[in-house]
């Protein structure tokens, strides 16, 4: 039996799925209009809840429910609300919309906690739009350098101007940063995007470590010629090239245990039937939860990259992009979290997330605990996500439990 | 020492390459704004050769020089004036502005031949905009079905649209046909696009015959997923697929003699660095002079598309998009064309043509022959296309003798 918590929490979800720039389909942009709509939604039902409701310059949208005192501290919960391009609907959603529940549970309860807490709906997690991930919470702590807002996305349009359009100042990106005391630490619910959960049976896990992850932008450039005339041994085919490191990645991930590793981006020009293509953009993505493990498969993939340039007279590339080290939650939180669980009445599981969060971000502020959901075959960035109203029910308790447990001290 | 005429045939492919739809690149697709101002030029240019110019609904420039009488039976000339994307400026346009010069010549020694000559600027042969080659030339051979009024460019527009944007009428294609007496030949003089006659240092050759061609759209269509958590071994990445087929296509192409192959096309979706990709597009394009060759490549890689989608549980879709059989050119016209080098100077050698031309459709009409022009490392469709003035010189004698042994019989 769903309580009407997890209902409206599932509705909510899907009232933010209808937040989109494309009809029939989940894409949410940084600082789109879609996402305009989305904060509003998400403000209207922090009011709902009691909080009073910031925005920063950024964009993330934070509502504050205060503690019994005045300068209580202040524990960090949320998630993010932007999403990837046909995206699910669960991802970064459900962990505002869980937090929510538990606000409003504490609300309707009339109970105040000895600390006031602050749900963060983050502008950016994904980095759809400018290729560039964590601009909510790395503005949050202070870690967004004003290099970057020369960034452009697709259209040419800088994050500075697109911040100035979504109404936030783009000069004063230094005053998102948390000003007051040392949060008590950061907690984030979660889908799993990965199978453990539903294999175990099991509604909910504690998250012990978010994997590392290296991005690379990669171009390999060779020559155009008339595919009927130019001899095959004479080609300089930069796709050929593309599609032999493309192959070498997928060996790699497949090679080491634990490392995942993804070409997901490729453009390729001129881009004609009967062209031989000279220029091929790709994005590499190496994710592991040991840092060494990834190092080593990040080296060995450049320099197959560089010798399979060698090998077909085409220049390669690399420009890093992103690198996070691995980030070990903190063992006093994630205890509590797990004796949540356990009064909850089930078994504790600790997982390693494969997928960044903004946890990664917020650790360098403050500890940060994750409460990872059961998603139904681990699918996630894709249409298909899907989550059980009766786990969401399960995140909300154990939340509360979190919250009540963390208040004893 | 380079004649006015072979002088001006430069400046004129210089004065095309100046018509395009990008700057610092030569991209003049069907219907275009930029095919536009080249057919006004080249317009000029056979008027003031003497010619009577015509315009017919797909949009062929065609210049009538009437011969000695009034029902004389007609010679075509011609080439095309399109453009790949980012193309050089003599292929296509070379072969118009050398039947030009001939045409020139003619006029200002006053003379008619027992033959009208009518050179022909087709509107579109490489197909960019519409994917679909040799739309001037089918227009004329009467080969183009109504069925392909309806196809779409990238922005959704049709082609009939564009014919009647371009100042045609798309109900009236069938009225490009040819109508007078069965011509007495298509001859076209084109750029080799290849390296035979820079290697045996000769400035022109004749071609035997034309490759055979099938063009294909293939789709991989596997499972978006997230790029962080999806494990390697459960991953259904349409991207590795067809990097798989695009190495298979390259290592066909090298283990069969005269055959070339290649993917100039692909597209890759949703297109996010941490988003595994589901769903891509690319083009096969293979070409062989034997066309028992061809068909034998063609099914090995549609059968190895097929594999690799059941190895990796990703749907391969197939569509042939155009097929032409190889076109072996006039015994009798290339003999006169033979003839003609040998006259003025030069040692016979006979090619095979690895790129398609519009010979290939108007062999369905006529009998045809082509002249093959030296150009520099065998590089065409980029803008390193290099021909030298001399050889241009000799292209426009040659086809100048060519005429005068055709009028004596």
């Amino acid at each position: 039996m769903t309580s009407p918590l997890a209902a409206e929490a599932m509705a909510r979800c899907d009232a933010l799925a209808q937040c989109s720039e494309e009809t029939g389909a989940i894409t949410r942009p940084y600082a789109s209009e879609s996402l305009r709509r989305a904060q509003a939604l998400v403000a209207d039902w922090m009011r709902a809840a009691g909080m009073a409701v910031a925005r920063d310059n950024i964009g993330n949208v934070r509502g504050r429910y205060e503690g019994l005192v005045a300068d209580a501290p202040v524990l960090l919960l949320g998630s993010h609300i932007d999403s990837v391009r046909n995206a699910g609907r669960y991802d970064g959603p459900l962990g505002v919309v869980v937090a929510l529940a538990a606000v409003q549970r504490l609300r309707d309860e009339r109970r105040r906690m000895p600390f006031a807490i602050e749900v963060i709906a983050f502008a950016d997690e994904e980095g759809l739009r400018f290729r560039s991930t964590y601009l909510g919470s790395r503005a949050l702590a202070g870690a967004l350098p004003a290099a970057e807002l020369e960034r452009a996305d697709a259209s040419g349009m800088t994050m500075a101007a697109a911040i100035s359009a979504f109404g936030g100042n783009p000069a004063a990106l230094a005053d998102d940063r948390w000003r007051g005391p040392a949060p008590l630490g950061y907690v984030e619910v979660h889908i799993e995007q990965g199978p453990v959960l539903e294999a175990r049976r099991l509604p909910v896990g504690v998250v012990s470590a978010i994997a590392g992850q290296n991005r690379y932008a990669l171009n390999f450039k060779g020559e155009a010629g008339h595919a009927g005339t130019v001899p095959m041994n004479g080609r300089r085919d930069a796709l050929a090239a593309a599609a032999e490191f493309v192959l070498a990645v997928e060996a790699e991930g497949r090679a080491v245990a634990a490392l995942v590793a993804t070409v997901g981006q490729m453009d390729v020009r001129p881009g004609a039937a009967n062209v031989i293509p000279d220029d091929v953009d790709l994005s590499l993505d190496v994710r592991d939860p040991e840092d060494g493990e990834r190092l080593q498969s990040c080296g060995r993939l450049l320099e197959r990259a560089e010798d399979i340039g060698v090998e077909r007279n085409i220049t390669v590339t690399v420009k890093p992009m992103t690198e996070h080290a691995a980030v070990r939650c903190s063992p006093r939180l994630t205890e509590i979290l797990a004796a949540a669980i356990g009064q909850a009445g089930y078994e504790v599981i600790s997982l390693t997330s494969g997928a960044g969060h903004d946890g990664v971000v917020m650790a360098s502020l403050t500890e940060i605990a994750m409460l990872f959901v059961r998603c139904k075959g681990g699918v996630s960035h894709s249409p298909g996500e899907s989550v059980d109203a009766e786990d969401v029910d399960v995140a909300i308790d154990v939340l509360g439990r979190f919250l009540d447990l963390l208040a004893r001290g």
